[in-house]
């Protein structure tokens, strides 16, 4: 099968991928009486007295909008809005399949932060919660910032930490096999923009001893700083501590963890070759990776994972966001907040049992259905715990 | 059954009444490489290429927003965007039911009309069409029209035209019923705000010889000019042509036919009973009419039309709006312009055959199937004969 050409027969046989229906059918006047008017005006008055009420009687309770600017969609860049529309109906989709979030896209035809922040502002009340998708960065980090602080709805960058939340979950897995205790060990990230700057974060939080963030101009060094911008520059303050300008090459030699969410063909074999003993590798880049799983393992990394489906340990953000919002929204979570995202980690990978955890089985899969679960279960805990659940 | 209290129960009991659903089922790894990552690229690259493929790749297709601004819901005022809720999505649903139209609601926290255009213009590449909703008059009516001439996807405010369409039915029908000719007849109107104003414009299409147009403070009559906002300025020309400054009880005396749409008791039985003969009475106040059916028909009305369900001649406003957005949408019309408003009311007309109509029975049922394919076929005829239709 040609996946591609099977894929556009796929969205023109139904006309897209996400469809509305009526949660009870009108099946008679009398059911309509209660559904619209005069019935409906009911409702309507409670939550006039009572803001909260509408996550009672209205979708609100169920429903998120996920908000794109189609200015960084997949590996093709800034296409605009109409033409991000398939991936944020994608998105959708898995929101409802595995998390049982009803969820809408909503693309916007505007690329002003200030704008998009207000937008996304003023259609809040419809919506229990907000998920970004696909907006370039470091603008994307700057509006959901904005958006945490002034929304009372959870606000969540997928692209940001997503896949941040499974590397740590496939982290904690493979430096348990290992028998690496995090404080000892070196990573070296490559790519600081949306993925790479949360995926530093939580290995930050993981307690790994060393990180060296690289991007496309080489390592993120503090004396570099007035080139940088607010995101490097806060990136500056975690890694590197021991302040020196390596090489990806040298840095490498130096590294038990590589994180790949830059661009492709960026490690040869050598450099896998050359890094400290049971090393692990996340090459991620998308669609093509930092090195083949294929090489990666031929040139000695102890664990490989890859955004692939066909190949082990695939990191796949659908194991993080469906089970995040359906937390959220089960305890009106009013934000998502980073020890969330940790627990989920932590809960994550706490699906691979000690007896199942092996060199090809470090992150559980993405169909497993204990995942979303556990993800919500962990979301609420915390929540729960951190006092910002609201029921 | 106590429908106030039942609807409370009805809206809690799924959370609302807008679900989504994934029209084909993500069932394994390999439906998800087509709806997602890697296929998904293959239909954005597609409309990146040919923005116009986004009506046969996405739910663009086949989805319109219903959107809100709360400040003028039900007879309920300006209850703010979270309380408006409920209807829209009410709103939705009969869009579905009657339409096959998906649609969700958008609440905005703005009431700003510059503000919400601009929001409503960002969303719009998600949508095939915009119902606007309850917002108030004379504000909806400058929104909709700058957001007509500014989008290239039909933009309707149901409260000004989806009335206005099926009193337009009402009309000509019960004049073929009693045998008059529209040109010698006279129609008072009360209330010339969102819905007033269209169902005078719709009277006058229809051919009607005069037509006095009274608000809360009196008859619309040139002399006043200076204290009218922009709409009964546009009123003046096409209202009280012999201009005369007449009270609502002498105006009475003069028509054959009233509509009201504007505030509980502001007919009595003598008014009715000083009507031309054959009367005909649209009391549509919400909740409360102008006059009740049975005092209407007490005083003389030959035909009476109500909002209300449960009495003959429901104006419902579901009789218009799914088969013009079902229409609009299978045509692709860029527009939902006078004329096609104006063919879908004599479609609608045309259901009520002559065998049938009678006083009881000039408007067809909300229920009856036929009433949106009607409505449909009417505007998509209307639609390729002024070459509005883009397939």
């Amino acid at each position: 099968m040609d996946v591609m050409k099977e894929s556009l027969v796929f969205h023109k046989k139904y006309g897209g991928k996400v469809g509305t229906h009526l949660k009870a059918d009108i099946v008679d006047k009398e059911v309509l009486g209660l559904a619209y008017t005069p019935g409906v005006a009911e409702p309507c008055k409670e939550i006039y007295l009572d803001k909260d009420k509408v996550y009672d009687y209205t979708w609100k309770k169920n429903t998120i909008a996920v908000v794109s600017d189609g200015t960084a969609v997949l590996g093709l860049g800034d296409i605009g809005p109409q033409a991000a529309l398939p991936v944020m109906e994608g998105k959708c989709n898995l929101l409802k399949k595995f998390g049982d979030v009803d969820a809408v896209p909503i693309v916007l035809d505007t690329k002003d932060p200030e704008e998009i922040i207000s937008i996304v502002k003023a259609i809040a009340p419809t919506f229990g919660g907000i998920n970004l998708e696909d907006i370039s960065a470091p603008r994307c980090v700057e509006i959901e910032r904005r958006l945490i602080n002034e929304l009372d709805i959870p606000v969540f960058h997928d692209d940001q930490h997503g896949t941040a939340i499974v590397v740590a979950a496939g982290i904690i897995n493979s430096l348990k096999l290992v028998g690496k205790d995090p404080s000892t060990c070196t990573a070296v990230v490559s790519g600081t923009g949306a993925a790479g700057n949360s995926i530093i974060r939580m290995l930050n939080k993981l307690g790994i001893g060393e990180i060296y963030g690289f991007n496309s101009r080489g390592i993120i060094i503090r004396e570099d700083a007035d080139k940088y911008n607010f995101l490097e520059k806060e990136l500056m303050e975690i890694t590197n501590y021991s302040n020196k300008r390596l090489s990806l090459e040298e840095a490498m030699k130096e590294a038990d963890i590589f994180v790949g969410v830059s661009a492709r063909d960026v490690l040869n074999k050598q450099m896998v070759s050359s890094m400290k003993e049971k090393s692990i590798v996340f090459a991620l880049a998308n669609p093509i990776p930092e090195i083949s799983y294929d090489d990666a393992k031929e040139a000695g990394a102890y664990i490989v994972g890859t955004g692939r489906s066909d190949k082990p340990n695939q990191v796949n953000n659908i194991l993080a966001f469906p089970g995040l919002f359906r937390g959220a929204l089960d305890c009106r979570a009013s934000k998502i907040t980073e020890d969330m995202k940790l627990a989920a980690a932590v809960g994550l990978a706490s699906l691979v049992t000690d007896e199942k955890l092996n060199q090809e089985y470090v992150i559980p899969d993405a169909f497993d259905e204990r995942v979303s679960q556990m993800v919500a279960k962990e979301v609420i805990r915390v929540a729960n715990e951190s006092k910002i659940s609201r029921i």
